[in-house]
This record gives structure tokens, sequence and C-alpha cells, in this order.
């Protein structure tokens, strides 16, 4: 029976979908090391990996066996796969579990930055709480705004569906322009990143991350925003240069952000925590009981079609 | 030249509509107080209230020339309309421009709520932080779980529209079924109230409030309500027993609520701004620069409408 090494905690229910078609093995606390990772990887021919190491080259080279490395997540920053793919390893991820609660999340931060509810939720609890008046401490609205979306795949899609029921127009910048199908689906209009950045009302990162998206959002590109613009990102910390949103943020050069990761996870600039302008959450985006086990069932799913055949699986390389 | 007092801090920018058609009168500082009010109402032939005080007999009985109540406002739970009503006095009120800004933000506190946003928001702020694990402090989706519309009129219906674009699905109850063409467009199920209750996994307040409608939602309602029912209002803060959903929420027999109204506004019962599972703001659902103006616009609408019925206007009695 080919072996399985599960470096996370995925729900024990979840992984008996594997009993008596693998081997496994899944901690028993948070998740394994990747030192425990390199002890044991040799006897294995799957690796399940996580987010606190880089499956790298000397990951895969120590993993003689190696023939799969399924993801636990739609994003693969966390993997070689480069090097994968060199290597004739199969790399899948799980674009479909991770879906709706994505955009769904993302959705919540764009309401609740724009709207100001973090702040609101915040400064009521206070001593001083907050002013009442009609006028006193306003938010933006959304109704009739624009949202422009970097990254208009799946994701990007569940979002403009959200937008579009809200009254919102939208625009978007992509690799590769949409079919003319699922534009007029959104009644999205393609746009270059600089005229999506200059004219978006509010703005969602959601594209993948890869070396070429390292800091796509710096300076330059905080510069070209609205005083008015709500940033939002719920793709990874890494495309943007924290130090400079957050400078961006401090000055009210733009409006707002709503952010669910960070450059340097588990922290967060603690230059961030002190503004009133950012709503701030722990990389939750698919932070559900439900989304967990869903997201482990695509994740298994893609090591049974990979072995078997009776699940399609989500190649990667 | 019929004349206005205007008992609220209106920009003057809207104010300027009535110029040369009405004279009228706006507070310098935040509004104008009840006895005030009660010490100029009788030169007026228009009254615009605010939400400080009870526009009650006293009121109406010295304002021996008031022919038109102007509320600035959709709700008017502030006027004594059955007494407006016997004295042959106008009451209007303004439901257009509220609509999709109250909609939106009785969204924002949904998915805030289920997700929640404003916990993580606020303990990643504290000393001790959160926990990122993957499996650490998990919300509640909102793609796929029913949401139950208590008072389905047009607000009720934009949240739906809302709700349904992100994968939820409607159940209501209101004093009148809805007409099939409207059902049929949020696929929404009319139900009992108790139902309604007993079986959303979402449920948000958007009835108007009345006498009749007071403490609607107490002890006995949160007691069908199921442990995971997050509860939102954004109607009025006196349509729930608020000791009775404070004590719900400590003892977690529902799993969280995202509260804009108070029953004894601005004040918020001090254990309840001590809970974690509740998103908490300052009547702030239509609190945008935008919304205010467009408010302000239509209650102006209103009184032209009445004179010289040049705009439609919204008659409450």
């Amino acid at each position: 029976m080919k072996k399985v090494l599960i470096t996370y905690k995925l729900n024990p229910e979840i992984a008996k979908e594997l009993d008596g078609k693998m081997e496994y093995v899944l901690p028993d606390k948070s998740g394994f090391k990747r030192e425990e990772v390199l002890d044991m990887i040799a006897d294995y021919d799957v690796l399940v990996p996580n987010f606190s190491f880089y499956t790298d080259k000397e990951i895969m080279d120590k993993g003689e066996k190696l023939e799969l490395i399924s993801n636990f997540g739609v994003g693969y920053n966390n993997i070689d796969v480069e090097y994968a793919k060199q290597k004739g390893i199969t790399v899948t991820n799980i674009p479909n579990s991770v879906l709706e609660p994505t955009a769904e999340f993302a959705f919540a931060l764009l309401l609740a930055a724009g709207r100001r509810l973090g702040y609101y939720d915040r400064k009521i609890r206070t001593p001083e709480g907050l002013k009442w008046g009609l006028y006193d401490e306003p938010g933006l609205p959304i109704f009739g705004k624009s949202l422009g979306i970097i990254g208009m795949g799946r994701i990007g899609q569940a979002l403009a569906r959200r937008a579009v029921a809200s009254g919102m127009t939208i625009m978007y910048h992509n690799r590769n322009k949409l079919d003319k199908a699922i534009e007029n689906k959104y009644n999205a209009q393609y746009v270059s990143l600089e005229t999506l950045l200059r004219q978006s009302d509010y703005i969602s990162l959601n594209a993948p991350s890869s070396k070429e998206t390292i800091h796509m959002i710096g300076k330059k590109e905080l510069d070209m925003m609205k005083s008015t613009a709500v940033f939002i990102n719920t793709a990874r910390g890494n495309m943007v240069d924290e130090k400079a949103l957050t400078h961006a943020l401090k000055e009210k050069q733009i409006w707002a952000a709503g952010l669910d990761v960070f450059e340097n996870e588990p922290k967060v600039l603690p230059e961030l925590l002190e503004l009133d302008n950012v709503v701030l959450s722990p990389h939750a985006a698919t932070k559900t009981l439900e989304a967990r086990d869903e997201m482990g069932l695509e994740m298994i799913h893609n090591i049974l079609g990979f072995y078997f055949g009776t699940y399609p699986i989500s190649k990667v390389v």
C-alpha cells in the first residue's frame, strides 16, 4: 500500500477516506515540523505539506519515493513546484473547496473596511466610546461604487457575483482577458493594472502568488490609488509591500484596507496593529470547520484520484 | 412663504433646495432640543423632527400651523403618528434613500458576525493576540446556509438579493405573504415566525417598529433559535429585549449577533460590550455622507412635493 505523510492536523474523520486504500500518518499535535518531515520523508510516496515550512529541493531529494505532493490550499507558494516538475513529482491543489469561503471572506472584509464596522466595533467598547451624531465618523458606501479585481479567476468571479448583487460595477486585471461570456455575466471591464489602481473605489487582490507577484502592490501602486480607495487582500501577504501599505494607511493616502494575509505570518507589522482604518484577520478566509473538512476531502480526493482514478484531480504540475 | 423648522443639522448645501420656495431654519449645532422646538413650533408650518426627542401631542398642539411632519428616516417611531392623523397633520418618511445603505450594512453585520471578523480584528490587536492554527477559533460559513428575514419589505428584499448571490437560501415572515413574482425572484419561502426562528441559520430583523413589535424578539423567541444561530438587527432597538439577547449570547445559547440599534441609544448594555460573539455599531446603517445627503434630499423633496406637487411624496399618514 502506498504511504501518505500528512503534516497538518487533518480531521481524522476525513482522513478515514484513505482507510483500506493507503497507509497514512497524521500528527498528534498541530503539525509536523520541517526537521521531522526531513527525517520521515524517505518512506513516503505522498506528501501533504503545510504552510509552516517550504517544501523545497532538500525535502524532495530526501523523498526518494515521492510521487505526489497533495497541497492543502489553492495557493502553492509553499512548494518549489519548478523543482517538483523537474523531478517528475506531481503537485495538486484544492481550488473548489476554498472558492466560496474565500470570496465570502473577501467581501466581508470589503464591507467591513468601507462601512467602518471593525472600527465601530472596537471603539464602541472603549471607555471614551463613539460619537453617535448623524454625521459623526461616517463610512464609505459600497452600492454604486466600482470594484477592481486583480486576478479574475474563480475566486475573483465569485467575489464579483456578490459585488454585482450589492450594486457595484466591476473592472478587472488578469494575465489574460476573459471570455466575453464571463465578462458579460458580471458586466466586467478588462483594464490595465494602472487603470484599475487609478479608477477603482475598492480594490481586491485575488491573484496567485508567484515569484513575479512579490510586492506587486508597493509604493508606486499605492500612489496611483484614490484617496478614498479601500484595498482588500485575501491572496498572499508577500504580494503586498506591507510597510508601504502601512505608511499609506497611516498617512491617509488611501482610505482603508482589509487584510487577511501578511508578509510574515503570523506576525503582523506592529504599526499596522495601531491603525484604525484597517480590518485585520488571521488568515481566516477559509477558517470554518465546514470549509476545513471540505478542503481536507478535496485534498484526499486528489490522492485517491491520482492513484485510483476515482476522482478528478487538480494538477498544478 | 411657508416656514420649515429643521431640527437636525442637515447639510446646508442640501437645504438650499428650499431656497426661494420655503423659509427655513437650521440648527447651528448638532440639533434643536425638545424645549427649543416647543418654544419655536407655533410659527412653523412644517416640522423636520429628529430622533433625540419624541414628537408627541404637546409638540403638535403647540404647533398650531403644523401641516406637515417630514421625517428624516424610514422608521417613524419618533412621532405619534396616530395623533398626527387625528389632527390632520401629514407625516412623510424617506424609504428610498435608506434602502440600499441599510441592506448593505445588515449584510456587512451578518458576514462579520458569522465569520467572526469583529472578534478577529479586536483580538489580533491585543497583547495576547490570536491563535493562527488551521482549526483555531473558526467562524461559521454563510454560503449554503439559510437566512430568515423578519419583515420582507424593500430593505428585506435588498438584503435577500445580496444573500442569494452569496449562496444563501431565504425564508421570510411578514404581515402579508408577498406576490409569487417577488418570492420567486429570491426563491423565498413564506413561513411562520416560529418556523423562521427555529430553522434559520441567520436571522435578520427588518420590520418596522411599532407598539406591536416592542420586544418581539425576547427570551421565548431566542429559546427557539438554533445554538448556531446568528441574529442581526438593523431595524430598531426596542424590538429586541436587549437583556434577554445579551443573556443568550453570554450563555452561548445562540452563536453570535450583529447589532446596529439598541434599546436605549446611545447607551449599550455594559454586559453586551464585554461579549466576544457580538459585532456592535452606533446606528450606522445609513452613516455615509452620500446616504445622509440623499436622505436629506428625499426629506426636502417630500416637503416640496407636499406643497408644490413637484415630487412624489412618501406619506405615512
